[in-house]
């Protein structure tokens, strides 16, 4: 192949890239949706460890593992950081629906809790 | 979706995000011969606006462009390294066939210029 054929190609994996990123952040953030709903933290130590298995696991090369793993930490940071936006969005929404109501944030888990 | 489902899809993304990186992986690698064959630089400026301007266009969101391109900043620092690698051992490989002919590197570039 040329070099103009092959920098085409990297466009088109380019393009495969992004869709598959924004599909795996659209799901970050349903999962942060989740965790908003049960009072659950972001970072789940165990759940990263087992991300990590399957990229590994995954991982035919070229690309050697530590290199695989040093683009994922940039592409888990930039999740983590969307999830944590879903969380303080959910717990502004129902800050304004409690105010609304005109009761305080404070007094819905008990109310809830009926 | 459950948690469960959702994690269960967000290895599947995974798995076929691993599979693109090394595709543009070893795309990267082909580009770096042809680079090494006509002693081109690794880093070309014009062409790294071109693949940020194929990214902004490919971008549906959710992830902003911010995001997108700090994931980026990560990948092409990787695909830069592997072209690095690429052409200092085709640089060593030729040193090698020199050695074994008996003449020295520096004369190789005068005796295919004939």
């Amino acid at each position: 192949m040329t070099l103009e054929q092959l920098r085409s190609r990297v466009d088109e994996l380019d393009r495969q890239l992004v869709a598959l990123l924004n599909e795996r952040a659209q799901t970050a953030k349903q999962i942060g949706q989740i965790k908003a709903a049960s009072s659950m933290q972001v970072y789940v130590p165990g759940r990263e460890k087992l991300v990590h298995e399957n990229l590994r696991a995954a991982n035919t090369g070229p690309l050697p593992d530590a290199e695989l793993f040093h683009i994922y930490e940039r592409i888990l940071d930039v999740m983590r950081a969307l999830q944590r936006n879903e969380l303080a969005s959910q717990k502004n929404a129902q800050a304004a629906r409690d105010a609304q109501q005109g009761q305080p944030a404070d007094a819905r888990s008990s109310e809830t809790g009926k």
